[in-house]
């Protein structure tokens, strides 16, 4: 059997146009959208818009059932004004979610997602649901591509953690093709996987979060496979819905 | 005294406008660019004058002098048509280079030199002159911006090895504060140092550069503190020359 693709893009724009044609997208954005996403789901949203802007997102949960839009997001860490909710996981409750639809902005995290949605099929994954990831990518036979969002631009190093944890699973369970950023994200799991909630911590995003006083929000990125769902991104329109639920086994290995 | 701030930019368009300025900058290209930049002026050539363009290197050879030109460099990885040399740093031998001005195109260094550029101070370093760039770097007190040039518009395992080893040294002699990428690249470091043969070769670089027959290139670049000369660019017109000679001693810690 030839050795499965293995591709991680430390930015959504360092994947090429037509990079991800055919492929399995991995969208990561721990610090906070991709954990915020799954929270999301698990206390009962039943599918999560992606927004580039801000007032697109506004537009579309006017236009959903009364009671049934739920409208959370951020702009420079902080929520929006008219907002429901801003991009703080725990806020995700099920007194809050239940049966409605999420439209979501960030400025990081949406644009990875809508960035991936060349690919054949896109996962969402944070360390809230590791597990569940890696056992959906295990299934699937397509080049995997790990699309981490970033911060501000730049690579930050809580998405390439995510990323070289996935990497180094598919390394353990297939002959795997590595590109040079997928090598550097194992290099850093390998270094700060364990001790990620210090890594979550010294990371800018991390930094950021803190000042801002959201430094539950950097515990709560780092609680590995607290749920076992995966998200996964449907089309026409846009949205992410719980594609997969199940953990078979831990594969965290720190 | 505040903290040295030491930044990692994963390839020169990750630097945002201005992000350089007032800094020092060192340019790393390993494979090839830096590393021929270092034996050209090991081997006698007075100056490297970087060109982003084919057409304007041959224009600026043509106006040097008869026989003080020397014009260089690659695309595709391959010679140019009616240039002297190729980008094979072994190449540059005292014979073809003494008292010659290298006018030099390459795809990613020379531009990754000019966006360099908007540094105070900029450096050129690849593994052949480590540990004497360490030392102009230990000397200089202004903010350190290690800016690699990747490939293909994707961040490279070769390059970002070395701006690890770069970090490494910087965190042992100083409080330093790390960009995200500069905590990548120093992971990088200490899990591909002490194996620095064998990940150049397994980079995408090293892979390209064999497929083309350039299996000695990438011997070349790995070769550790063959040289003791920094490269430094100077102004009116750009150009490299040799700005400091000297290894202190070695910093090379694998």
């Amino acid at each position: 059997m030839a050795d499965r693709e293995v591709c991680v893009h430390l930015l959504p724009q360092l994947a090429a146009p037509g990079r991800l044609t055919g492929g399995l997208a991995v969208v990561i954005d721990v610090l906070r959208a991709t954990t915020t996403i799954v929270h999301a789901l698990a206390a009962g949203c039943v599918a999560v818009r992606p927004c580039l802007d801000v007032d697109e997102a506004r537009k579309i949960a006017d236009r959903l059932p009364a009671g049934k839009a739920l409208l959370g997001g951020e702009r420079g860490g902080k929520p929006l004004p008219g907002f429901d909710l801003g991009n703080s996981p725990r806020d995700y409750t099920p007194r809050r979610c239940k049966d409605t639809t999420l439209v979501l902005t960030t400025s990081n995290g949406t644009p990875a997602l809508v960035r991936a949605a060349e690919a054949e099929r896109v996962l969402v994954a944070a360390f809230v649901n590791f597990s569940a990831v890696c056992e959906q990518i295990r299934l699937d036979a397509r080049p995997v591509h790990i699309v981490c969002a970033g911060s501000e631009g730049e690579p930050c190093l809580e998405d390439t953690l995510l990323a070289g944890a996935l990497v180094d699973f598919l390394c353990e369970e297939t002959d795997a093709r590595l590109n040079d950023s997928a090598r550097l994200a194992w290099d850093c799991f390998e270094n700060h996987g364990r001790i990620l909630a210090g890594a979550l911590e010294v990371s800018k995003g991390g930094v950021d979060l803190a000042s801002l006083g959201y430094e539950d929000d950097i515990i709560a990125a780092g609680e590995v496979d607290r749920f076992a769902l995966v998200p996964e991104l449907r089309r026409d329109p846009m949205r992410v819905e719980v594609g997969a639920v199940g953990i078979v086994k831990s594969r965290w290995q720190k």
